[in-house]
């Protein structure tokens, strides 16, 4: 990645981009890692489905106005890269700077598109990973 | 599908079975949606990542077994299809029979990968949504 409209050769590097910008707060940074097309994706733990690169601006844009500091630790599960997708699925260890404790773990799913110059996020879909649920049929966690 | 060990021609079609196997609790018709591979990866709403199909159908047969008669109404938001691979996200609207309002809706992503035979789910991700959205009436696909 050596300018604006570069994109990656890899999406492991893409994938890297992307955690770097979001331990960075960088938006530009991080909008750079994400297609600029208008079926993109994006759905953050408990949030709902953010479409199109305004819409998902506007959500990182939020997030990253907290000013928190995280660090992220990542626990790759599963690659999967056929053709010109790639798909990855990993725990997102997250810790906020200032905090003796870490926070519980995401889940994440982020694809990666592969266009003409390259490999760009299309999708990331993260939720929390709470091992340990007690039962309450209330609750959505029962139903599937 | 014909016959035990036949894949889907398409991705959508394997989603359609997926979902009716989840309707019906029918963890064999499930199970045959499924990649019988050591990486397929299931992710239920604020559960862990169960991989390979041991866990998979082990995790599929608890659900089941509450004797719950789920009723989908399914909202597409993407397809992405490339070579391959496939992927669908997608709110999954879900009513319990035998109670009068609808749960909140969930947020799932699915990957389907093509083998030599055809389709098979490969992941699925699913969320809650929590945000409150009304479908277009005209637009879900209905499984009824």
């Amino acid at each position: 990645m050596d300018s604006n409209n570069s994109a990656w050769s890899t999406p492991q590097q893409a994938e890297q981009a992307f955690y770097q910008a979001f331990e960075a707060g960088d938006l530009a940074a991080m909008m750079q890692v994400w297609d600029a097309a208008a079926d993109i994706c994006c759905i953050h733990p408990m949030g709902k489905a953010l479409t199109g690169p305004a819409q998902v601006s506007e959500g990182w844009a939020g997030i990253f106005s907290s000013g928190q500091s995280l660090e992220f630790t990542l626990e790759p599960l599963h690659w999967q890269v056929q053709g010109d997708l790639a798909v990855s699925v990993l725990h997102e260890h997250i810790r906020v700077r200032g905090e003796t404790r870490p926070r519980p773990p995401m889940l994440a799913t982020n694809v990666y598109r592969r266009r003409g110059d390259g490999w760009r996020l299309w999708l990331h879909h993260a939720s929390p990973a709470v091992v340990e649920v007690s039962p309450d049929p209330a609750m959505p966690a029962h139903l599937h």
